[in-house]
């Protein structure tokens, strides 16, 4: 007796890898709502992300494939429902973060058949790799995100976690890789306001007015 | 002076929207998640979806452009910001709900500049007229992952609705056209279980043994 096709080992595993997915939406992040309301999560942060590229994708600064761009959004903080979020200024918690995050990748993509679990791995990786003009530009979109939000709820992030520029122009130091314009958007629209006022700490006297 | 390209209107029109789309995490949907510890909102239910869809494209009955798939997942249910989520089973809420959605859709799409405004209105009409294959698609989709998450979560959500198998049946009688091997996955492992166990309130019949 043939196989039905929706009984295959390999449609079995695609479903318990998507149901498995769903824990993603409990991996809270430190970036609050616009409104202050609440953190938000990693699957609301990557739907976001991945919303944005399609709207921002004119801005990369090299030619992207759209789809390769989104699909990286999509998925770039999966490995994080088992190796947790690491916040962008836990300079602990990111020695380990290797480590947790290889283990993380081999076992949730190993639920998948073979051919996509090479090709997911293929995606994380190359997110994390940011070489390619697909990885800068989502990359670009994952530290853009959270400015926007930090900026929106009036930087409470930035303050609770005691932050200085000096980090975020570290964090940052690729973003223009992918998009110089929404760099300097982002820069202009989002951060300066908050060296400006207090919310980050100044260590490197970007808020000071030029001397006369 | 020439302008600054991270000046432009146009720039700051997208942001505007993107900002405004950060509402969408605060719509609730009826469908828990995985764990019954909380409902999902509509990011968390469109990431989900568009993950799927990278994962599932090869079962769509004909062959479909993923990215234009994954974009209307993405994009499906932004007017509930300003229209909110109507139940798949509340039969009042959708006697109105093509005319909220109408506007809410005017109102959000407008913010963009025009082109863009013109793209995303057609994704979001498209996926809502169900007449090509990517928007079957993206409707199977948006089917088959709530039915994953009840059936995940015991069917709580079916139960405390009084869900008919006849109110289930027609609202999925689109999900065959997007993918039929997708649909009987879902129908097999998801639904009839439910069936047989009560859960889900057999008006049809479906679930009793076969005469012998």
């Amino acid at each position: 007796m043939r196989e039905k096709d929706w009984e295959t080992e390999r449609i079995k595993k695609q479903f318990a890898f998507l149901l498995e997915l769903d824990k993603e939406k409990e991996v809270m992040r430190q970036t609050p709502l616009h409104d202050n309301s609440r953190m938000e999560d990693d699957a609301e942060h990557a739907w976001h992300m991945a919303v944005m590229a399609l709207v921002l994708s004119e801005y990369a600064n090299e030619d992207i494939d759209v789809l390769h761009t989104v699909s990286m959004c999509l998925v770039h903080d999966l490995v994080e429902i088992y190796a947790g979020d690491t916040y962008a200024y836990d300079e602990e918690g990111k020695k380990s973060q290797k480590t947790r995050e290889t283990a993380a990748e081999e076992k949730l993509f190993s639920m998948l058949p073979d051919d996509q679990a090479a090709k997911f791995k293929a995606l994380f990786e190359e997110f994390d790799a940011r070489e390619t003009p697909e990885s800068k530009f989502a990359n670009a979109m994952d530290n853009v995100q959270p400015s926007m939000l930090n900026n929106a709820s009036g930087g409470t992030s930035w303050v609770e976690n005691g932050v200085r520029l000096s980090q975020i122009l570290n964090r940052n130091s690729k973003t223009a890789e992918g998009s110089e314009t929404l760099w300097n958007y982002s820069y202009s629209n989002f951060i300066l306001p908050h060296v400006e006022h207090g919310e980050i700490r100044d260590d490197l006297g970007a808020g000071k007015p030029a001397k006369p």
